[in-house]
């Protein structure tokens, strides 16, 4: 019989690490202690865990004493300080901010892409979790790279508010309340009002011109399909959706693939659902694709502007797939594999 | 001194028609009588012009007489029947529907682009107005084609439920009403909920695959342009966002174009304003586009991934630019240098 594990949820109150408590119980993973930890301004709250109440606890250097996973979700500053800590201490780091990601020995995993690299994690004691935009596309480029070689992605983003926090899914209900009753709008979150608008900035802006969001994209694909000769350009767009980020992509490929082998090949991918009966208005949705743990992949057709192309349309809910889901399921290889 | 003219609008009630009313009184259009003509379930109704109530009249085969110019926006089927009895009448026919656009002897104009088309009005009495997605896209594509040729354009939308029509723009108020009060949603002009969601669907699916709307960027975007050659791609999307059109537009081209270069050349473009100041927060967003007449032109940065590519993000009114501006600026110029 398998055993259990002391896990540490770090950053447990917020949108995402809420989440992770929430998939960590209905994935049954087998938690023998859950250790909430947050900054002091979350003392006196706690999260619910089957069941029962958990109160949470300060994040110290002292915290991680016998945990043997930590998952983390508490912005890039505090995995890097507390990251390293949380290793020295035993405790295999699963961290989903951005602060990890790019280093050459720190492994960059989505499960069904590449689940081999989780065990790279003895190098540092840290696997990364990649951006939630770059999780959902390449789940879907993988199947299509394996059978026609992508050389270049061109991918513009519909992605919801929540991927900024919980403090920008109220903003957006707290100013679509304020519009329709003629009250003032307040912006705290974003520059600009995102109720009813769209803004083309995601994260800040790099000297290149291009958004971190949209560098993450370009960067991390390389290294989670382990082949840097795929090029890709992204434009990150926030719309005024509360959960579920929505992708249009455009796939050159080195050999010709057919819509219908395309939609064939992602149909048997782990972790896709195809959805792609435009006849009966069947195409993947933030509104559909909220609350599970599916990419979903569908308008797949050939793009006649170029000899071997394709379009696509691919939606997952950022909080799950997109963050926490992806995090539980790099730590299940974790136990099965390497930490029995 | 220059004349008036009698100046028939057909589709008086409707989103657009409004529009194109307010155009003619905002642009001091010397209109001689204007005649707003609609459907008979418009009968009572009137519209506003120079402070003045004017009845809606009936469309009939004889409320011609006299017109010298004629503006449709009543949809396909009005246009297809009622534009040839107007140009019959004497009139000029400037058709916002997709009813004429692709007749190889009908010119489909947007003024910055292609003026001299509107000399083709000659063949038929009608002169069609694109797509409102396409007129936006290629005023931002033409000053770089002239300067660099563009053998390939990849562009996504994000577009207002105005471009729909009022009903849609009601059905997104009642919907996000009904959903912060959790009252039932209820849909009638789109399948599938538009309030925080998005749908990659606009006007109807064909057989390879791509909605009509997506086709119409292709095939309008080489026509108007002037050159079959240039290869578009597109992916259509609906945003819950009133007023506005967005476009992520990628493109390649034959000689290279610096972000520099591109963003002077936009600078000098007719029709144009550039909004390109990202450490400022500066891009175009629908909620500065709306109720204004220029293409918002912004995040102009160079396409890594290529060659010679440019990646850049255009916005526009899709009510006014997208359609009853550029409406009536063909017929500005066409009373200019054809009707005086």
């Amino acid at each position: 019989m398998s055993r259990a594990y002391k896990v540490a949820v770090v950053g447990a109150t917020g949108a995402v690490g809420r989440q992770m408590v929430a998939c960590l119980e209905e994935r049954q993973f087998p938690v023998a202690e859950l250790k909430p930890l947050a900054s002091d301004r979350s003392l006196g709250k706690s999260v619910t865990f089957k069941g029962r109440e958990i109160p949470v606890e300060v994040l110290t250097k002292e915290a991680f004493a016998g945990v043997e996973i930590a998952l983390f979700s508490a912005g890039g500053s505090i995995s890097k300080e507390y990251g390293p800590i949380a290793a020295q201490a035993g405790a295999v780091v699963v961290d989903n901010s951005s602060a990890w990601r790019m280093e050459p020995d720190v492994p960059l995993v989505v499960p069904e892409v590449n689940p081999q690299d989780i065990a790279l994690y003895k190098n540092r004691g840290i696997i990364a979790n990649p951006n939630c935009s770059t999780i959902q596309m390449v789940v879907a480029l993988k199947p299509l790279h394996d059978a026609a070689r992508i050389k270049r992605v061109v991918v513009s983003t519909y992605q919801a508010v929540s991927g900024t926090g919980q403090k920008a899914v109220e903003e957006l209900a707290a100013q679509v309340r304020a519009l329709l009753s003629s009250q003032e709008v307040v912006k705290k979150v974003y520059p600009h009002r995102i109720a009813f608008n769209v803004l083309p900035h995601i994260d800040v802006f790099l000297d290149n011109g291009y958004t971190k969001e949209e560098m993450k994209m370009v960067l991390e694909t390389k290294k989670i399909l382990g082949d840097d000769s795929i090029e890709v350009t992204a434009t990150a767009v926030r719309v005024p959706v509360f959960y579920g980020h929505a992708e249009s992509v455009n796939i050159e490929t080195e050999r010709k693939l057919t819509p219908e082998a395309a939609r064939e090949l992602l149909s048997k991918a782990p972790g896709v659902k195809v959805v792609d009966n435009p006849a009966k208005f069947e195409y993947p949705m933030p509104l559909d694709a909220a609350g599970q743990d599916l990419t979903l992949v569908g308008r797949i057709r050939e793009d006649f502007s170029i000899a071997h192309g394709l379009n696509f349309w691919v939606v997952a809910d950022n909080l799950r797939k997109g963050a926490a889901t992806n995090t539980v399921q790099i730590a299940e290889i974790l136990i099965k594999d390497y930490l029995r």
